[in-house]
């Protein structure tokens, strides 16, 4: 009997066709697992290269997604991976799936929003490959990196008594998901030419959606500042995870506080609005492209001094498990879970 | 009024989209334009990256291709254009978009044939992405490889009285894809689980379209024998194609002998079963993952001593055009046409 993929999520799958392979070259530092892969350079420097596909009706959906949007952000969740493992994205190659319904100027919105990312993070379009497709969009973009070999941080450094620190806030790029899906829902049911979406006061969740930004710049602070994370990584299927992932390789346990994460007033609002939990987005929603790293305790003043992270808690020994200590001081378990734009897998 | 993307061919499109782009970073050597970029390494050392995507119902059909060959083919196509840039390759990532119509023995067996071709060149895997797709299969697959800085060969170094050269033979892929479609069609017509496909003494061609390999083997040959290609890259869309793009790169012509060109025995048997002229099927068909190359006249009897290389012509002025001379000893242009899956664009 064959196994529907529906019975293996993403990472179960991945696991299952990876689990046993060994990477075999001498030149390859880190392979599948992390961010991104870290290969050698020469004695001093490594090369890092990481890859994500976006396919249509899967991780976007163009009735609500400017396709230029879509370019940009396409470029960003690249990065971020680079950025993640603290090194420096330096190169992108673009492929590109298009079916018969789109036009040039269509694909040209695309690439504009491509170029302006990438001009904005100063990186290099180098390669790709452009073909037809029989159904929707199809966007794969790999980016190249480097990083001096001894700055690179993996998910696994992790150690006991670190802090668990993350940069910006959570949660409002689900909260941007779920508002758009609401009007795209209103407009479905009664489509009139007329029809105007209610983004008022919720310009920043949508934004964080749609046009999300990677965080290089809070890399370049830490750099500047002599701060390195003991591991890290970005935060694209949400923190319980991301925590997951960092724990599950560093052999630790984890202790977060609710009321420590950031989370923006929209975010909070347009929870309340549409009855979710604002601490599930934050801890399950994704896409937020944060950075989620944990630094030794003696970094507390300076991390705490930075604006723009956030002291969310610390790292315990692996017994403990990954657990969130509620406002009124109870304390539960963090579940992996997390957010799958596959729900198909 | 949009314009349809059927107005353009692949070239044009990618084209209108990139000729305006610059590489700002001074890590790039070589961005757009190759059949891999270059990116600084070291003072010595170039990292060069390159990237194609498989989509199903456009590059391949699995009406007739094995899982597991595509596996192969989509990792050997790849390896050929860092072949083509006279690289070793080091590393893959392969990402897939798979819809809920395969199991998780299928993606197993396309797996098994990833995993055949990354250890039969000694290549390693090193990450990618894995997600469901609305519709079918996408194959999206980026290697990196590395080369001395003085040993790249790219596509504009060709030069006057340079001899013309290519490995293995042409067109074997292209009529190997002619008989598959046939034999569907024979199928289609008349659906039995009784049907067995006439395959016999065909299958060096049907293997060189569902199985190519790539020519790392002459590469190494050539290094061995201290040959330095003036220009190289790989025959994916066709000789036609490529010769012009090498042609067009180096500001020079060139004249092919069809005599000359390379052409397997099931290759013209196919063809003359199909009323095919076996010069198109090695001109214009695609895929056969050849390398074609040019050296300086000097190397002409090292050359001539290689198996497995044949020379087909030499470069001219860029006045003479392209030209192919017929065994009569007319002469014809040779178009910059070649094949294109990607027959949408």
């Amino acid at each position: 009997m064959p196994t529907p993929l529906s019975e293996l999520g993403e990472f179960s799958l991945i696991n299952r066709l990876t689990s046993e392979y060994k990477a075999q070259n001498e030149s390859t530092i880190k392979g599948i697992g992390d961010d991104a892969a870290v290969l050698k350079n020469n004695a001093d420097q490594v090369r890092l290269v990481t890859t994500d596909m976006l396919l249509e009706g899967v991780h976007f959906d163009l009735v609500y997604t400017p396709l230029k949007h879509l370019g940009y952000k396409a470029i960003v969740v690249n990065l971020s991976d680079i950025f993640a493992m603290n090194g420096r994205p330096e190169a992108v190659t673009v492929s590109l799936g298009i079916s018969s319904k789109f036009s040039v100027e269509q694909i040209e919105e695309l690439y504009s929003g491509i170029y302006a990312a990438l001009e904005h993070y100063g990186v290099d379009l180098v390669g790709g490959d452009t073909c037809a497709s029989q159904n929707g969009l199809v966007i794969s973009v790999t980016c190249l990196g480097s990083a001096a070999k001894d700055e690179v941080v993996y998910r696994h450094g992790a150690q006991e008594n670190d802090l668990i620190c993350c940069s910006g806030n959570l949660g409002a790029a689900y909260m941007g998901l779920m508002l758009l899906e609401r009007e795209k829902r209103i407009f479905l049911a009664d489509p009139t030419p007329y029809f105007s979406p209610k983004f008022e006061e919720r310009e920043y969740i949508i934004e964080r959606q749609l046009r999300p930004e990677a965080r290089g710049d809070i890399i370049e602070i830490m750099r500047n500042t002599g701060i390195h994370p003991t591991s890290m990584m970005d935060i694209s299927d949400g923190l319980s995870s991301e925590l997951h992932h960092i724990c599950d390789n560093s052999q630790v346990g984890a202790v977060v506080y609710a009321e420590r994460i950031p989370i923006d007033s929209e975010t909070f609002a347009m929870a309340e609005e549409l009855s979710i939990d604002p601490f599930t987005a934050a801890l399950d929603g994704g896409e937020d492209y944060e950075l989620l790293f944990t630094v030794p305790l003696k970094y507390y003043s300076a991390v705490e001094g930075i604006k723009g992270i956030s002291i969310i808690g610390h790292i315990t020994d692996k017994e403990n498990g990954v657990k969130l200590i509620l406002p009124n001081g109870s304390e539960q378990d963090i579940s992996s879970g997390g957010w799958e734009a596959q729900k198909a897998l």
